[in-house]
């Protein structure tokens, strides 16, 4: 066999066997197969794609280049979210200690956040005191008692993908349906997880920017869980403008802390009814949307939700004091006010423009070795559809660093509003469901 | 600027801009562009292409890669061939004396031969004495006075496409027309060649197996060299069997001599006379194909085409006695004989199957340090049409190394002819000519 000839099997749309398959990944993790050769495989495949047999295979290949954990049969209850990241995504913070005061149990591996603001991971460590990095025994007694825990990914799950995916990055073959589907799946499924809810997001402030590809990516997500004998729904979501009022690593969990308080904007209410829902129809809990709804309202009305993420904060050494004084979290030095310079109903706030913009004021890293300014984000009181008149507070922008071009941030901030003279309806949010 | 936007552009099927072509070819010549990215592009151009103004952009600054000719005024009657390459294919060789003969200048660049059978530089140095090796001022100071000149490519011209091609070997990138055809002209150009006759091969025996490639390749050559203000032909030729009735070095160059003689099989005749016309035509010496043809045939008849190749070789130091005594030239040890186990009309003879053949007898090489052995080659008497009888001789093997297994060779051989028990018309040579 020769990696030459494989990827011109590829090249030419051929279904690769199983074989082909196998010596590949062999070749490429060992290094016999040089990176000029994945590359040029990567983008075969970004052209002519995988069908079911082969991403399955490719999949399970990955999978095994690293550790595996194998679920047991006691496992039923245990539920995995999985977001492919937004600009003020902080759902899984909010929707995780929901299930688990419903009696789910879990156990989340998430990675660091790439671009714009940080991922689920940066927005703890802005907790005095919170330890992402916990020993396996540890966590699962963890998750034994209180159902809910939250670490970083482990580099040992399907140790390749993180050699693929850093060929991927500089080949401009991250954007293949079946290579993403394949990451994200392979550590989720060599983690242990077997109930899997996706949550897809597809806008201008998403990885994915059109419905169509989202969906996609939504059915080949499923479709492997499955052939991995697990279960698993993928919600297409809206993420057009920023999730909730906030974007910022110790902002969000601010606005996480109000969400569980019971005080939930309308898009972060309608994408944590239906995805907690879904969590619940998985994992066992609940045998429809409506019953599961009921019993995420229950659950935040009575403050259990908002206990067990304090229980959270507290088993992963963390100052669970946060809960009632927000001043305990990083602050930002300095702030910016800024007012509207139109009268009418907003009808888009461009979120990548804005997740730039977090970005740039270090709420968020671009290499991973950069440091994040966990006080550093951006308030965003109004939301698609608000009226509102000149000189209306439209944000605030909170920052420590010095030298920051004030006049360009301002500016950048502004363009990111479109208004319209006739009201504007709320935007939807969960635009399909796949099961 | 950024290689990963300039690849993420191509794969989009978005129009490269100067700046970002010129950007790339400088970065991968320089090695600031790491093997990888230059691999992917490859692929992304295979599948997205480039469009004419991007393929000479890209193959201009190719071309500044190397050494560059300028081809000054006087050189209106200098002219050029190329051929992609096929199974016995000496037609450069016999046409070149010929136009010499007729008043036109052809200094020829050839490069070594990669698998199948050598190259025109490899029959030629089958030669005893011959020299393909030339300083520049002698090389010039020979096409001035004898018209005829075939030296090895210099490493020099368009530097960065062996670079390229060497990356494109290995990832199944080889097969892109314009990066084809990019690779060919840019070393015509860079060499001064302003009239250039292509013989684009389609066949089984080809690199181009359908003519619809070999169509729109042919195209792009001839539209390419227009765009650098030359003037270009490109004939479409017949590649299914074995050109003439010897495959190998040193065999080829008797059938050259047998050709200049007079002695043309009807497959060579054809490309002789088509090819040889349209050279004449763009170096100016004919007006159309019919005046062409009765120069060639006067040329070959009167022997000022032999006396000719006779000039090439004392000119380059070989022995140009073997013109008229063959044994002069390297001898095969041993040969079998192979008879035909048929009655009938022969039908089909796979070039590719006796082009592997001659390789695995030493007549041709895998990796450019391999060493011929000149000497050794195939005879096949018989064309497509011909009526054989069982017993007839089918051909003839001429090696040397020992070791050999005979058996297999000869199954190979007899499995490359397929008989037909009604008449076979002969193949057409000349498929479509492109101007």
């Amino acid at each position: 066999m020769n990696p030459v000839e494989i990827i011109r099997n590829k090249r030419n749309g051929k279904i690769l066997t199983n074989k082909e398959i196998d010596y590949f990944v062999a070749g490429f993790t060992s290094g016999d197969i040089p990176d000029y050769q994945v590359s040029a495989f990567a983008m075969a495949v970004y052209f002519q794609g995988f069908n079911s047999d082969e991403l399955y295979q490719f999949t399970k290949e990955m999978i095994e280049t690293g550790d595996i954990v194998t679920p047991s049969e006691d496992m039923r209850n245990y539920v995995d979210k999985h977001s492919t990241g937004g600009v003020g995504d902080k759902i899984t913070l909010i929707v995780s200690p929901i299930v688990a005061a419903c009696g789910l149990k879990i156990p989340k591996m998430s990675g660091k956040g790439l671009s714009f603001s940080g991922g689920t991971i940066d927005k703890l460590e802005s907790i005095p005191g919170f330890k992402v990095n916990i020993n396996r025994n540890d966590f699962l007694k963890q998750i034994n008692e209180i159902g809910i825990g939250i670490i970083g990914q482990s580099d040992n799950l399907a140790k390749a993908d993180k050699q693929l995916y850093a060929i991927r990055d500089v080949t401009a073959t991250v954007e293949s349906i079946p290579l993403i589907a394949s990451s994200i799946v392979s550590k989720k499924i060599a983690s242990g997880s077997k109930n899997i809810v996706f949550d897809v997001k597809v806008g201008v402030g998403a990885f994915m920017k059109d419905i169509k590809t989202g969906i996609e990516l939504a059915n080949t997500l499923v479709e492997l869980v499955k052939d991995f004998g697990g279960n698993s729904i993928a919600i297409v979501t809206n993420m057009n403008a920023p999730l909730g009022n906030y974007v910022g690593n110790s902002l969000e969990i601010i606005e996480v802390i109000e969400c569980l308080k019971g005080n939930l904007p309308k898009d972060i209410e309608e994408l944590v009814y239906e995805l907690a829902g879904e969590l619940l129809i998985i994992g066992g809990k609940a045998t429809d949307l409506l019953q599961a709804r009921i019993m995420v309202k229950e659950k935040i009305d009575n403050l259990e939700a908002l206990n067990k993420f304090s229980d959270l904060i507290k088993y992963q050494s963390g100052d669970s004091k946060i809960i009632n004084d927000y001043n305990l979290l990083p602050q930002a030095k300095h702030n910016i006010v800024i007012k509207s310079d139109n009268d009418g109903y907003i009808s888009f706030i461009n979120a990548e423009q804005i997740g730039m913009l977090s970005l740039s004021i270090g709420a968020g890293r671009i290499k991973k070795t950069d440091e994040i300014d966990y006080s550093a984000g951006i308030y965003l009181p109004l939301k698609i559809g608000d009226k509102i008149k000149k000189g209306d507070v439209i944000g605030k922008i909170f920052y420590s660093k010095e030298n920051l071009k004030l006049d360009n941030i301002i500016n950048i901030f502004k363009s990111a509003f479109e208004f319209s003279i006739n009201p504007v309806d709320e935007p939807t949010m969960v635009l399909s469901v796949i099961s």
